[in-house]
């Protein structure tokens, strides 16, 4: 068995899989990220309501993939710069081998959940492939001819912070007109504000917390003002797939994160901003594939399922590539 | 020996290859594109003239390089819309090959110069590497891990067609704002037409035609409207060299193409607009390191280097990473 662990800044979900990678057990709990030995604590409890779930006894556990937000060092399981969890330098994987006494692979969430996406491809897998998370920010998890691309930095994919409008919104990073700016969920919620106190005329209003949420609820809804915004949303990340699109030549790009809720409300947005520049351009015409954009599955945990595929790789359960390979077969 | 060949839009170069790869002869010739032809005769021609130099017989060359715009399908040595040279799809290799009865190794010019600027760098190279063209176009050459890095398609680089400003000038590509319409060679040329219709102050109004060159000419000399064209040209790509970092976490970006021919005054204005954004933001501050940034050595030719070492590592000259083998070994 192997366990697949999600540690969000609200939530923590585990889910245990069995040698062919379906899912066998599944708990969520709140994060409790006071300190680093509450989310220790937090996260071992997760993962045994799991395996008792699964009827997993710990002897039958392989490995633990976890996907957590920041910095994250695979090779030492060190995580750093987890911002909302507040931790700026912690030994993770050391911290829950020795809690669980079962070996530990730790990944940024984001790479996590692209590992995910592309085992859920199964044979037939675009061999390159971006996981999008729109999110708290943006940023995206690339595999590239099949394997997960991490850059020399481990800082690959870190496109929320590519300057989009350099006299745009000021970036928590100091920068003025990041990605992030003007399409991760913070972003919209202050898009919505500032309608709201310009006084235009919309449903949000009503709202109380202006949320991005809310502002795509009122857009599906047919509030103009409200769709004014997640039109303009679609507009700037369909921009920005589209350079991404020309950086790597990746054949699907999957979207996930809080803001990709709004489903395909979220993602016809952006195929209209594709159409528009697929109707200027033959190029644009040649690479940009509507077919190739789609949201992960609801209510499918991408993060916990990649960090599960990524502990069963680690365990040599599944080989790193989905290609060329028995598929999902257990090898050891 | 190898040969490594340039097949330009205005000269054919082709460079001689000893198994250390170094230079052992060299020749250079006009383009003659009339025809697929001629293009093939010249290219024999130039090459031959090298050998001739180098004092090397046809049954001593193991393989032939050649880099070409264009997209190229290495497997067959098929070109497609290289349409400078007036090639909508010919079997380059195989003519090549049948003329002068020498295997032959095709890939696109950028990306044969990534190559050859990786090989350059030695063992301690930068693993993660990108090779940024700046000429008629612009466009990436990309060394991800040690392995040249091509893309679902061969797309892969094309930042020339990230739209950059949305309502700029249109490109050839039929959308509006693309990288290179703002700081390939023919927009710089373009925009000193600009200024001088307008009547501006600036020693361009006694140039005859308006080039790139000229106006980088200018701007070395102190003339202020030209020096604003230059900065802005700088700024510009110094935010799309930022998006290539946050792209892909390379550690090195190596600028060549014909717009970098003004050498150290040219790079200075992106090492400007990289260091406003260090200024400002504490995630550039970490990434964006000046000394990443460099040219191509003056008078070498990045393409014909790289397509050389192409032909070595195709004829098992060499091994395709500089790391972790013995560097430019003779393996058979």
């Amino acid at each position: 068995m192997l366990i697949g662990l999600d540690i969000g800044g609200t939530k923590t979900e585990a889910i245990v899989l069995d040698p062919a990678l379906h899912a066998r057990g599944h708990a969520t709990r709140s994060t409790n990220s006071r300190t680093p030995a509450h989310l220790v604590e937090g996260a071992v409890q997760t993962i045994l309501e799991a395996m008792e779930q699964a009827g997993a006894a710990r002897g039958q556990v392989a490995m633990v993939g976890v996907g957590i937000p920041g910095q994250v060092e695979p090779e030492t399981g060190e995580v750093r710069l987890a911002v909302n969890l507040h931790l700026t330098a912690f030994p993770l994987g050391a911290a829950l081998e020795e809690a669980l006494q079962v070996p530990c692979r730790v990944e940024n969430d984001v790479r996590a959940a692209a590992v995910g996406a592309y085992r859920s491809g199964g044979r037939g897998a675009a061999r390159n492939l971006a996981y999008v998370n729109v999110g708290t920010g943006v940023s995206a998890g690339l595999i590239l001819e099949g394997k997960l691309y991490r850059g020399a930095h481990g800082m690959a994919g870190e496109i929320g912070h590519i300057i989009t409008e350099p006299d745009g919104p000021l970036c928590n990073c100091g920068a003025r007109g990041c990605l992030e700016t003007l399409v991760a969920g913070p972003a919209i919620a202050r898009m919505g504000q500032e309608v709201v106190e310009a006084g235009e005329e919309t449903v949000l209003q009503n709202a109380g917390t202006i949320t991005a949420e809310a502002v795509y609820e009122a857009a599906a809804s047919g509030d103009g003002v409200a769709l004014r915004i997640t039109e303009q949303v679609g507009t700037t990340l369909g921009r920005a797939l589209h350079a991404l699109v020309m950086s790597y030549d990746v054949e699907r790009i999957v979207l996930g994160g809080g803001v990709t809720g709004a489903g395909e409300f979220f993602l016809e947005a952006i195929r209209r901003a594709w159409a528009r520049e697929r109707a200027q351009s033959a190029l644009a015409r040649a690479l940009l594939r509507p077919e190739m954009l789609c949201l992960t599955e609801q209510g499918r945990n991408m993060v916990a399922y990649g960090a599960g595929v990524l502990a069963a790789e680690a365990a040599r359960y599944v080989s790193a590539s989905a290609d060329g390979s028995p598929f999902l077969t257990q090898t050891s």
